[in-house]
């Protein structure tokens, strides 16, 4: 994958939780998948079509999830219920708006789908294209497990 | 929801099944879900973007898949590996392109982002928008359930 998208995501996250939490969240390794079984229950796709194809998903933490839900509605909140999800895919919204003006800047105009929000069990997922894993540690080392697939070629115009 | 758009869905999932099973699906009454919580354990997930914003989810008797599978692949297929869960997204990208040829011809057009298929138990969605819900009967009535949900207003420029 295009290192450059990599970073356009990594910065993305990392510049919409600052501002929403108001710390920086850790950043693990990224690594490929070959298959995905999302960490958490709780899991929200996000899709982008334009000079990148392919799917923004991310899975959390629950007792994570409720912490940022209860930050992003300046409430207390204690269960997943539709508002939470709601709000989930809201988080997934700024950070792919984020990640769509990121690699504007490279040249790569993309366009987000709204999100959609899963919760369930036993999950397994299959993409697309190339999935790229990036652990993201908000409260605790990888709450926030990121996935990005890409489908075909990227297509930038900047170098 | 533009009815128009419903009706572009309808006739890209009844000619995309019937060039590939031989055979016209039964369509069932359209109706509008407040909660989306899949029929069967199998969902595929494919976004869209452009003069129509949101989401087309099928969630997939087992059986039924496995007999489309075969159908595809031109040989049995009978467990719901990974391969079998790329031919399922595979359907839904012919059915998400055939709607959004037949949005074209009423002046929507939408691009459509790789599909994610997740195969989970329990499974509970919340999508931003309108969920509309149309059965689809291949072997038995209602064995594949369609949702379409559309956020904000459709943009599309003919009448």
């Amino acid at each position: 994958m295009d290192a450059r998208v990599l970073n356009a995501l990594i910065a993305a996250i990392v510049n919409t939780l600052e501002v929403l939490l108001g710390r920086k969240p850790e950043i693990g390794k990224p690594g490929v998948l070959k298959e995905i079984k999302p960490k958490f229950d709780l899991v929200t796709v996000i899709g982008f079509t334009g000079g990148v194809e392919g799917n923004l998903i991310y899975s959390f933490n629950p007792g994570t999830a409720l912490d940022v839900v209860s930050k992003m509605m300046n409430m207390p909140y204690e269960a997943l219920d539709e508002l939470a999800m709601s709000a989930i895919g809201e988080l997934g919204n700024m950070i792919a708006g984020a990640l769509a003006m990121n690699l504007e800047k490279i040249g790569c105009k993309i366009n987000i789908t709204p999100p959609t929000v899963v919760i369930g069990k036993d999950m397994r997922i299959t993409v697309d294209g190339l999935a790229l894993q990036l652990p993201v540690g908000i409260k605790n080392e990888g709450d926030v497990e990121t996935i990005l697939s890409v489908k075909g070629t990227v297509k930038c115009t900047k170098a």
